[in-house]
């Protein structure tokens, strides 16, 4: 299946940078480690270790910490790691109902958190547009110094983007089809880094094949439960994509021919059936008029089922079990397409977990041609945050890790 | 998504053999050229080229085909070519009611096909793999000659498989699970070279993706058409495996909560609504008694609606009408998941398209979220042969493309 048919001899100064890159990488995905280890895990030498080592305590990116005492044989090794401290990287994700605003250092770890609510189904773009612009700009004042090199920013929406031109194309419960935004954004922050425009559910599947409890599976499938249901898969490692990056549409999978009128339009969605709307309408049928009132945020509405099912209300505990059916019906398509090693279950799914997961599961495993489902595991997202913002945040990062280069010497 | 951190250094040897497949190759996928086009293309110097094309024209894989007419400067310089005649690839088909054995030489041109009817549901496994080792061996014997290499054996079945055990883990229309193939063929065959075993619907994809209409196309879809409907996706250029090669059960997504018994046992199985057997039976009710009977070939009985319908027997044509509904929905949700350029339709799709695609098409761009189906085309297969023993010729002959230094050197 190779098909790469070119062979290019790289020049000197792209050696050096993937190189740099690459030691970068290696202590931020395998933790610390002496340079001889770097060198062992690299094929590179240890003379060019040393110099491509120093060039990112130079820049800031690695921090001797320590010695190995685990070393058997002669003197302790210095440890080396990654030191993310003077690189921020900004995800945002803009949903139907929230603004998330995630400023992180280099390895990840979370420096500021802006979250807002809003109805952006309701209001007025420009509106939506300002709230995120305003949000953004609060997180990148607090986290920036004169020192701090802005990795970039990324933006995850729920709907088709067009990557290449930072468009959203289509995004059904926002309303909104060919808006330019990644363009409106940059000149707003005046940002002098690339910004990216992404897809909710991939930039939530990066998020948990890098740092999620299941990081590196090479075959994982996420879903994301918010007002829509997004998705994005990891294949061999890598997000499928598709020929213009429409692909991963989970919740628009066709589950029946006459379901439910879904957002985008069409009935028998996969979203219309297990999607926050349907649940709530389905759990909580006396708060009807508030359901769609965009005043209280998602999480309190599904708080309310969470505890309507506690205190063993029968019809609270039907409506989850039929969410749970339709989500494994879906979720079988799924794991007989893709024989994915888990699928990571994100939003309000982690709230209703213990109601549906148990039923989905069993579907799966019933629904599934491969015997014990493939193997596939079914699992409720650990991540700490929302995995949208953490996944843009992540993606904004890269940039650095690609080219550790462009964050400047450290003046002393 | 860059996760492989180790490099390693090659040794000289597999250089030279890494440099002598990527010039096969270059050759058979980009067609005849000059020695200093090969260097041009790969980045290696006219000295190392000479040298590889020199033991690639010794071992008669290359050969020299006359000059560049084209060529505006100096000499005219005398062509390479691929030269597959001292190369078998043997491909086999095995399927519910038929076998096919494709034997080609390195180029994928045909030299030996022998098929044969049989009903591998209703007969013992014993026998049908006697038919196929008998149909294999006299496939071999005519072709082989003490100057030819086999490259390899690849046999398609309809199911699951173990492709490292070489097993068939579950063929549901087969009525077979855990059936060890592989050895007991090479066995029978004395086959001195390795077989592999795989999906029927990954070898056809395998096929288009190789030396189909589309060839080539990065995100490509095959959807065969047989009793079983199976399915092979290729995704940037790589053949989706999943977890454990149990990836692309097309024919199970489940398309209906209470639909018709599938195959495998499960109600509303896409296989189940627009596969061979109910759409016989929705399109000749009163040939119902013939329809399970095994002797007459699919081919056959397809023949018989396409007669009917373009007599305009009312229907056979509403028959295949609502087989195409149920294809564009089917095809709906690969198309919103996987967002392909193409999806080519096989087997006895090929036969009823003039009626089937117009529908499934509308439904396509109907039921998709992306604009117009997000670019994708939704085409019949051009391949002359069943496309998966095709595939498995292909998949066969990789072993030589990938050390072209198997095949000996030619004694003058």
């Amino acid at each position: 299946m190779t098909t790469a048919i070119r062979m290019q001899p790289a020049d000197q100064v792209s050696v050096r940078r993937n190189n740099l890159s690459l030691v970068l990488r290696l202590l931020h995905e395998r933790g610390p480690r002496s340079r001889a280890a770097v060198a062992a895990a690299t094929g590179l030498n240890k003379a060019t270790v040393s110099s491509l080592v120093a060039e990112l305590i130079d820049r800031g990116l690695v921090r001797e910490v320590g010695t190995d005492e685990q070393r058997r044989l002669g003197r302790p090794a210095t440890l080396l790691q990654l030191d993310g401290r003077n690189v921020v990287a900004l995800g945002i994700e803009l949903n139907v109902d929230f603004l998330d605003v995630l400023a992180t250092d280099l390895s990840g770890e979370a420096l500021v958190r802006r979250q807002r609510t809003i109805d952006a189904a309701g209001q007025s773009r420009q509106r939506t547009l300002t709230s995120l612009i305003s949000l953004a700009r609060q997180a990148l004042d607090e986290v920036r110094t004169p020192a701090t090199t802005l990795a970039g920013v990324t933006l995850a929406v729920p709907g088709l983007v067009d990557v290449g031109e930072g468009m959203i194309r289509l995004a059904p419960n926002l309303h909104w089809t060919d808006v330019e935004v990644r363009d409106r954004i940059v000149k707003a922050l005046s940002l002098s880094v690339p910004m990216s425009v992404d897809n909710d559910g991939n930039l939530g599947a990066l998020a948990e094949y890098r740092v999620g409890e299941f990081a590196g599976t090479p075959n994982l499938i996420f879903v994301s439960g918010q007002t829509g249901v997004g998705g994005g898969i990891i294949v061999d490692g890598h997000l499928l994509r598709g020929a213009r990056g429409f692909s991963s549409e989970v919740g628009h999978m066709r589950m029946a021919t006459d379901g439910p009128l879904c957002g985008c339009g069409r009935p028998g969605c996969w979203e219309a059936l297990i999607g926050l709307k349907p649940l709530l309408h389905d759990a909580l049928p006396d708060r009807a008029a508030d359901i769609d009132a965009p005043d209280a945020p998602p999480e309190v509405k599904i708080r309310e089922i969470v505890c309507r099912a506690e205190a063993g209300d029968q019809r609270a505990l039907e409506a989850l079990t039929r969410n749970g059916e339709w989500l494994g019906r879906g979720l079988a398509t799924l794991v007989n397409l893709f024989n994915p090693e888990v699928v990571v279950l994100g939003g309000f799914f982690r709230d209703i977990a213990p109601w549906v997961l148990p039923v989905a599961d069993a579907i799966v495993r019933k629904l599934t041609l491969a015997p014990d489902a493939g193997g596939c595991r079914i699992v409720v997202s650990r991540l700490p945050f929302s995995a949208a913002a953490l996944g843009g945040a992540i993606h904004a990062a890269e940039r650095v890790f690609d080219d550790p280069a462009l964050v400047p010497f450290v003046t002393p």
